[in-house]
């Protein structure tokens, strides 16, 4: 059938039905379900992510991030997923692929049923947390298309609560972070910065030399003493640090827990927090924790630590990897929720595939798209 | 405007809109969130349950349950609410008209945002669940009317995981028990029965001289002496009992979690629970909780609370008052998430309004209607 033909085709159709909608929608008591057909089909496919800056870490420095982009389409709709993969959590885009290869989609006839079809997901392998993500945030943006309404919508949120993100300031010389923190600082109404060595107090000199915005600060489980660690949060609480996260080893909880207890400062939980199934020991340990789609296999789990972290009167934030818009907006739709947002992945790469949340006036900003809210660019 | 130059007029506007959203239908990332203006207006009226059997209880009896119907209309779609006013709760018609008659929701301009709708109202004044109750109905009927879905797919479940419904028998003399008993027994898979006096032996001998069902016991908090309380939970399980609910007073917490930590079948809090916040403290106390929308204020909080006890590792019943199949259906889209459901609710009564969830087999039978699955008789 020719395009032209398959449109008059398709409109006539739609004015019949469309017809029968109007009635129905008088009847307004009797508008009735929606009911689709057809299969769930999954594909995906590895993409790189050019970064902005060449990231540095401890041992080594990247300019790449591998990530694997998913698509499962439904009756016509295509929902998007996204899988990042810095290489220190383990997943490669082999393992993705591997892992994408093996779930067959099919035997579901209705994409709404998220319980079974992520629960049938999270069996087929251990770990593989982000490949695991990338089927939930595909299988969401699906639905979300489907009920023509966005997450955040769907979860009862309000999008104009949503918090300004953390942007981070990367570690280099005290020149080029200066410089860095001038230009963020023009942008982004809470700094991040990753401490947990000894130039610590440098950092923050050097942030404050040019910038007085609040300052997020992530130690990776950099600091090795309780007592040097809440010594050092006051010092960084009188220069204006609002909140720290994971300030020493997983390993040591008893130690954070000290911190904690202690601190003037909110502490978080990263490291030592992955899934749901961490939350419970974390209480008490930490005042609240970091959820990230990658590491907690995706929205419908993270919207249940959300809720099952409220109800243990914890605090939550919600991160992020190096990530397009995709998988961003996917976590932003949880946004309006959160205490504190650090979603700044998409603004480190210069090859976006999407457009979705964007940051104004250093807030996040969702879009009134269905779904997780994206549009390919 | 007359009645047909209306259909007439509202038709042709659907085409032209019809041909775009066809259009759009075809670009399928590109689905646009529909956006609905309006205001949301509450109306309320009371109504009396008719019962079909005289409820007898401690020191009365009574023929029929007083509630209050809510209706929530937004654009031209109607959601359906209901509080049920068991007289032993505490609220009344005019109490419930009374806190319904002080909320504003003109004031919202978007009926999905619940979690500001529903905390607004929360607010509003202490207590009174069942009047929130009915506005949380009725917001979940209208927003899943909008999103054309019925809130179990919304949830992410599967109807047809939905369990069997217990179904009372009355306390009565044992003539009439052993009667109702095989009714009961030809219709449902499980059967329930209120004990906690001193002819409780009598009523499950009497039972089991008839049928051989499963049986859920409610003790509405009867029993005094924990040890005599765990023999008799011992005997109950030799005589086919699957549950128990409340077996001592809400105030012997330390009592309740000994027989918790000693008995063979699940012990599930009824009394005990209202709220989300009541969890915490029952974990280690309870097997599980009974979560009833007229205590809990709604859906939303429903939800929260599935989701918390699951992640504390506890079971979950969903319970229901006397109430029509309005507030029974709404219950019911938890269902195909609970280990048990008791919602035999408007199978008690002879005058309801609405046709939504049916037992069928025994079994709760959700319909495919959207919102709460409902339609007016």
């Amino acid at each position: 059938m020719q395009r032209r033909n398959f449109i008059k085709t398709a409109t006539i159709a739609a004015i019949a039905t469309s017809m029968q909608s109007s009635l129905f929608a008088m009847q307004s008591d009797k508008v009735k379900n929606i009911t689709r057909k057809g299969k769930l089909k999954l594909s995906f496919r590895p993409y790189d992510l050019q970064l902005r800056h060449i990231f540095i870490i401890a041992n080594s420095s990247r300019a790449t991030t591998p990530v694997v982009l998913t698509e499962i389409e439904y009756d016509g709709i295509i929902g998007y997923g996204e899988a990042s993969l810095p290489p220190y959590l383990g997943e490669t885009q082999a393992s993705v692929i591997e892992f994408l290869k093996k779930i067959n989609l099919e035997q579901f006839s209705d994409p709404f049923q998220l319980e079974d079809i992520l629960g049938y997901v999270d069996k087929i392998a251990e770990n593989n947390t982000a490949a695991k993500a990338s089927i939930d945030i595909a299988l969401h943006d699906l639905i979300g298309k489907i009920m023509q309404q966005p997450w955040h919508k769907i979860w009862g949120l309000d999008k104009s609560k949503s918090p300004s993100t953390s942007f981070t300031i990367g570690i280099d010389s005290l020149d080029v972070v200066r410089q860095k923190t001038l230009e963020a600082s023009s942008l982004y109404n809470i700094l991040k910065v990753k401490l947990g060595r000894n130039t610590d107090k440098e950092m923050i000199e050097t942030i404050r030399s040019v910038s007085d915005k609040p300052i997020a600060v992530d130690i990776n489980q950099g600091w090795t003493d309780k007592q040097m660690a809440l010594d050092m949060i006051y010092w960084l609480k009188e220069h204006g640090v609002v909140m720290v996260e994971q300030p020493m080893s997983k390993y040591k909880l008893d130690d954070i827990a000290w911190i904690t207890e202690r601190s003037p400062l909110p502490i978080f939980a990263d490291e030592s927090f992955q899934r749901l199934t961490d939350l419970p020991r974390l209480k008490g340990a930490f005042s609240g924790v970091n959820i990230k789609l990658m590491k907690c296999t995706g929205m419908r789990e993270a919207w249940k630590i959300l809720n099952v972290a409220r109800a243990a009167d914890m605090k939550v934030m919600i991160g992020c990897m190096t990530e397009t818009s995709c998988a961003i907006s996917a976590a932003s739709q949880l946004s309006p929720a959160v205490d504190w947002a650090d979603l700044d992945g998409n603004l480190l790469i210069t090859n976006d595939l999407y457009k979705g949340t964007t940051v104004v006036d250093g807030k996040l900003t969702l879009t009134d798209l269905p779904g997780i809210g994206i549009e390919k660019i």
